[in-house]
């Protein structure tokens, strides 16, 4: 039944956390705290931006929540700290098990789904040596706008030409699962970390731990 | 050149961490987390329910985030908890300039434009005594969207029938802020906390760490 897989790229198939390595490199002992306060700002800048139309894309989404972080955090920085820090999103490192997932996922089509820019996205699949795997990476570039914008989830749905319910959309990020599964794809949840739920009025069809556990569920 | 004064209503007016309170009765020594919890997560279901296009009131995505942010911190709850808790919303205390602010601000019109249901502010407004202050008190609830969707702001535009510049719109929400300076409004942020400013493209025309300092700036 499920014909695509689409994947959120940004915490689903790389570790967002692998820029704490770099935040540690240049703040000892505060690698965690940054890259943790970065992210949620970053996440509430998307959401932000698209409701007020007052796009930017998320390489100026990624400076400005970093901005905002080490001010927050009263952590002196300058612009070329900025530069170096989100760099590192361009060499996040995927998940152990996405390699093998990915091989368990085929022959249907993969695609990336993802709030970054398509040069970002494009950079970070070839520096993981994932780029083979995907037959194409979908970015809100060209909408100017952010998830959960049912019109970003569209996007999949135009470039691939079935119904909905035949997309399996696997994202770990709760709310990206809520606003998909909303926009009515086949949804799966990857919670990696243990969380609950969030409380938005949809559930998803799949709750797994990691993506080579839905890849196994979805063979049977 | 001010005509007329638009209040958001929580953390403006109204001090959102009165239910801390309400909470350390029930788990004592984590009150100022779950406020703190819940205020954050009350603010991102607004955003996504506004982006998802999937609108609830403001009294359903209270107890949602409240729900949401007990089970995030495994704490044990009924629908009774989160009926007490949320009834908090109902008896915040003004900040203790308020007073003398919304008397300083007089003879303009002043009005509140909030997130909250129109049930739930006549009641907070009236539950403090300062109902007599303002002329109108506008709710998202008639637009199901919520800040910073310009269409929200242009409610009190609609309502005054007066110029965008002429209305000082005042809160101390960062995002609130970015969110009414980027529709047009001439703004004041009520930096209550010693933030940094929010990164999203736009500057307030003040900055001040109370209402009455606001309310003698433009008085001058």
């Amino acid at each position: 039944m499920i014909e695509a897989v689409v994947f959120d790229a940004y915490g689903t198939l790389f570790d967002v956390n692998s820029v704490i390595d770099a935040c540690e490199q240049l703040y000892p002992g505060k690698g965690t705290f940054i890259s943790q306060t970065w992210r949620q700002k970053q996440l509430e800048y998307t959401w932000l931006r698209a409701l007020m139309n007052r796009f930017v894309d998320f390489e100026a989404i990624n400076r400005d929540s970093l901005r905002f972080s080490l001010n927050k955090l009263k952590l002196e920085f300058s612009e070329d700290t900025i530069e170096k820090l989100t760099a590192a999103y361009l060499n996040l490192t995927p998940y152990p098990e996405v390699v093998d997932a990915l091989n368990a996922f085929q022959p249907r089509q993969l695609l990336i789904l993802s709030n970054g820019t398509s040069k970002m996205l494009h950079i970070v699949v070839e520096n993981a040596g994932l780029e083979s795997y995907f037959t194409a990476i979908l970015s809100v570039d060209a909408l100017k706008t952010y998830k959960p914008n049912p019109q970003v989830y569209q996007l999949a749905v135009t470039k691939l030409g079935i119904s909905k319910e035949k997309v399996l959309f696997l994202s770990s990020n709760g709310w990206d699962v809520a606003g998909s599964k909303s926009f009515g794809f086949t949804v799966g949840w990857i919670n990696r970390t243990g969380n609950p739920i969030e409380e938005l009025g949809v559930q998803p069809d799949y709750q797994v731990q990691d993506l080579l556990e839905l890849a196994h569920l979805i063979s049977r």
